[in-house]
């Protein structure tokens, strides 16, 4: 068979077939003669959307979900969630994160931006898997030292693991924060992604405590300080920014980074409201992202989608702020400007990147806006089909070795015991 | 057939039988032969757990789901709601009704006290469906006057309809809110109440204008203001509440009256923060609901929970507020209170309501704790049957009925046009 037909599928609310050829899609149109090709019948039941781009997240917290909750984040961070990820191993990353690809490709997301460790089994696992994803060597420092040894050997074997990888996963360079990297380490890592010209992702202006810590030690904000070590600019990932000034805001537009916006995390640890329409308005590129199972606690980019439409409403107390139709974008279109990803849009030329909904749930009637029932009231019964780079991730919600993937979680979940 | 036998379902975390025998649970043991019982095969991987209750609603409003979003409260009922309701024929209320009713099932709910018009037809709607539900008799003032017309005629109509009405249905005096029924009816809706002994249902403390109002007519909050017609007490539903002094909540707490917690449709429309902390701390009765369609845009517990539980951290500034077993109470017990349904816990005796959950789904590994799962992680794909009354309502995802309902209401849909 040569090709995917997409049969009678709602496109914009009109029925059409959809050719895909090789990673592309390459025609669409009324009626479409395709007898080589595998055929979907859509049936005018299923409708066509870009899959979902999950711009920041720690995967293999899968096995942490619902393990320590309702907390403190300090008390979180250091009673429970570090002593139990000392515990995993490379091969518990990789079938954490399998588990994790799992819940995306169920729920519509297609491509993660990533930052844990044992990065290698996590590039193996979205191989095999076959979704996109960036995978970014990480940096913590010692206290006063340079990068924990531990990073330097999972990175090495990182780039090991990467050599042959295929076009569906770049690497990007991952300092923690700027307060668990020191400012020397971070003028060498931003050297190295520009010289690769990679894309840089760090955690920033994520809580308060950090800004204040900022402000006190160099006299600026994370973001401005950030600037200043020459970080900002198009290929830069700045995760939740949640505290941002007027004047961060106009450095982030300027720069052309995009902000990835955690709204679950945010508002379970208390961390803060990020301000979206006032970034958008800025013209400032925002992706929305999921942050790690642990402090969210999935991977649905349906639920991200409506928690980021009304904590936009909530924060400004604007009705009309976290509109839809820019939340779908975002959740959507970001990866494609920063990761130059050539997808984003159901359109003869582009990556073939999609999702089929089930147009036949109740929750998606009335049907008078598609974009609004998939950011308020969709859920992942809705997704029908996932393709991503051309190729079949799941079809009529059938994943292949799913069985497989949920017996091994449940064996390292019942290691680690947990249970609060 | 006689019964319903669980066979090896998972309840709190051990595998057993349950035996249903009519309305109630009979048996719960390790091994129950029940040879004329219908047999459930859960083998291990389905857990019990009790069904939620929705404790305000609008249902035939999924009609109007996505019609007009993401704009302000006045505009979006002047200008969309209140001319597309003013299409809506007994019989579109029925069949808005039923898909609301479809979608309840699904994501796992029994119960719903609703608060619509054409309420004879949402009373049919839900014997057929087999449900639980309050229905209210709605009131509504003509400026200056007495009540609508309109509602004196639905009114009747439900009157009419519920003369035989089952076990499951009760109904409730609903006047909408204080700012549009008058000081005289108030009182003749509370004496009424009062003498059939039923519940009081009423939006209160909504938005800050409601408060400012009310303050400015009567000197007092809307809280007080109700507790000084004596229209607060065991039998009273207060719907929304996001905007409570302390003063409020003691006069809550006290009165034994029941908070209608609707956390996304506060957030979408910017109507504030309810202080879910602080009322339960007060000793406050505590019910979730999702509201109407047009304002959430779904019907679905499992959501309504995850934000009940972020938006108290974010309300009190402390993640350790809205707490997943807190959460999870109030969203499954709230109505055996106050509407003296003998139900809310999977245990002998008590009225057979349940739901069997997919332990199977990406979305409930790691599996530490159920219920963190279930307000954080899950979605309606856990929900694979749906028990009420001792009556099957969904068995693995099979709803009888489903696709007229479904084809029924998208041809109402395209009448009412819409499309914004």
């Amino acid at each position: 068979m040569s090709g995917i037909l997409l049969k009678e599928v709602r496109l914009e609310g009109k029925v059409c077939d959809v050719l895909i050829e090789g990673r592309r899609f390459s025609r669409i149109a009324e009626h479409i003669a395709a007898p080589d090709a595998q055929r979907i019948e859509c049936g005018g039941k299923l409708a066509i959307v870009p899959p979902f781009q999950n711009m920041h997240s720690h995967l293999a917290m899968t096995l942490l979900r619902g393990y320590a909750d309702d907390m403190e984040l300090f008390e979180w961070l250091e009673k429970h969630i570090w002593p139990a990820e000392a515990k995993l191993s490379q091969d518990d990353v990789y079938w954490g994160t399998r588990l994790a690809l799992l819940e995306m490709i169920r729920s519509g997301s297609v491509f993660v931006n990533d930052m844990y460790w044992h990065q290698g089994a996590t590039l193996r696992a979205v191989e095999e898997m076959g979704l996109r994803a960036a995978i970014g060597f990480m940096y913590i420092c010692v206290p006063g030292g340079g990068v924990l040894e531990s990073n330097r050997q999972a990175n090495e074997e990182l780039r090991e693991q990467a050599q042959n990888r295929s076009a569906r996963i770049s690497l990007t360079h991952a300092p923690h924060a700027i307060y668990t990297v020191n400012e020397k380490t971070l003028l060498e890592i931003g050297e190295k992604a520009r010289t690769e010209d990679a894309v840089l992702h760090i955690h920033a202006a994520e809580t308060l405590r950090e800004v204040r810590q900022c402000q006190a030690e160099h006299g600026k904000s994370p973001i401005a300080y950030l600037h200043g070590l020459g970080l900002l600019g198009p290929k830069t990932v700045l995760a939740h920014c949640t505290h941002l000034s007027d004047e961060d805001i106009g450095l982030i537009s300027d720069s052309g980074s995009t902000i990835a916006h955690n709204p679950v995390s945010n508002m379970k640890l208390c961390s803060g409201l990020f301000r979206f329409q006032d970034a958008l308005q800025a013209g400032c590129r925002i992706g929305i992202g999921t942050d790690g199972c642990a402090s969210n606690n999935n991977l649905s980019m349906l639920d991200e989608m409506k928690f980021a439409a009304l904590s936009a409403k909530v924060q400004s107390g604007n009705p009309e702020a976290g509109k839809a139709e820019e939340v779908f974008r975002a959740a959507t279109q970001a990866a494609c400007q920063c990761f130059d990803i050539d997808a984003g849009e159901i359109a003869v030329g582009k990556l073939a990147d999609a999702v089929l909904l089930r147009l036949q749930e109740p929750s998606m009637l009335g049907d008078y806006n598609l974009r609004a029932n998939l950011v308020y009231s969709a859920d992942s019964r809705v997704v029908d089909t996932t393709i991503c780079d051309g190729k079949i991730l799941m079809l009529h919600g059938e994943i292949p070795g799913e069985e497989e993937i949920l017996e091994r979680n449940r064996v390292i979940c019942r290691r680690l015991g947990g249970g609060h």
